[in-house]
């Protein structure tokens, strides 16, 4: 892939790092306390397995696209690094999508199975997951477009093969 | 695209609509009736925006993948056709995921929000639940191997081409 082409590519696995960073360490520090009829409770993002999972997936795909950053693959790899970075779409896709359901019961809670919304009580909790999965979502659509990207490059030389 | 490089991709993606439709029935005909302190509780799938986004998908994927297998796309149309099993892929790998952290609520409650696990009281309707994400997550799987099928088709040409 020559210079020039790996340019746009570069600036987008920089904003997908600073996008997936910013989702862990929001979603790290979301803690709230309430005082439910005299019970203390503490919300934080280690009481939910979706939102565990939510900051083990965008820590590695963080790990992941700073390692592309500062060690470019040779040409040879790319086809492996596209589809690593399909398992890295999908992976935060699943994240946030896990995140975003469970953020819903959250607000709206669920009257039909009788869990109640907890945002009134917690709300700083909730305003930091909505945070995170904002960033979360711009990762996963900067990802997309790295996809995007590397098809076209590869569709490129698809056509001039044809020619 | 010649014919013996299309029949493995007939195949997959004859499986693939075979998992999307079951996803959708086994989701659709999920309910259940208990009786809760004297009060009547309906378990069905419309009671959750979560489990209506996956019964959506999983029937855009089901007239998706039915269009393709029975009107082929011509080779020129091939990248369109990639770029779409890609958001095909992204959307089913969403949706499971999000009944997934839904369905995991519904077996063993959250504590911390006060969310109380539902399977106990309607059984068969998390049976099905369970049912309809296997058959998603089969679909999905497919999706993922006919994404690699269709790039190692892009790659081989690519190598070729360098030669």
């Amino acid at each position: 892939m020559s210079l020039l082409k790996r340019i746009p590519l570069f600036v987008l696995r920089l904003l997908a790092l600073g996008a997936t960073v910013s989702a862990t360490a929001i979603m790290i520090t979301s803690r709230d306390t309430a005082d439910v009829l005299s019970m203390k409770f503490e919300a934080k993002f280690s009481n939910s397995p979706t939102f565990k999972y939510f900051v083990i997936v965008n820590a590695i795909a963080s790990g992941y696209t700073l390692i592309l950053l500062f060690f470019p693959a040779k040409s040879s790899c790319g086809h492996f690094i596209l589809v690593l970075d399909l398992i890295i779409a999908l992976l935060l896709d699943s994240s946030i999508s896990a995140c975003l359901a469970i953020g819903q019961v959250g607000k709206k809670g669920n009257s039909h199975a009788g869990w109640l919304p907890i945002c009134g009580q917690v709300p700083k909790f909730c305003d930091h997951i909505t945070g995170a999965l904002i960033s979360g979502f711009v990762a996963a659509i900067i990802y997309f477009l790295i996809l995007l990207y590397s098809l076209h490059n590869l569709m490129n030389l698809f056509t001039i093969s044809q020619d």
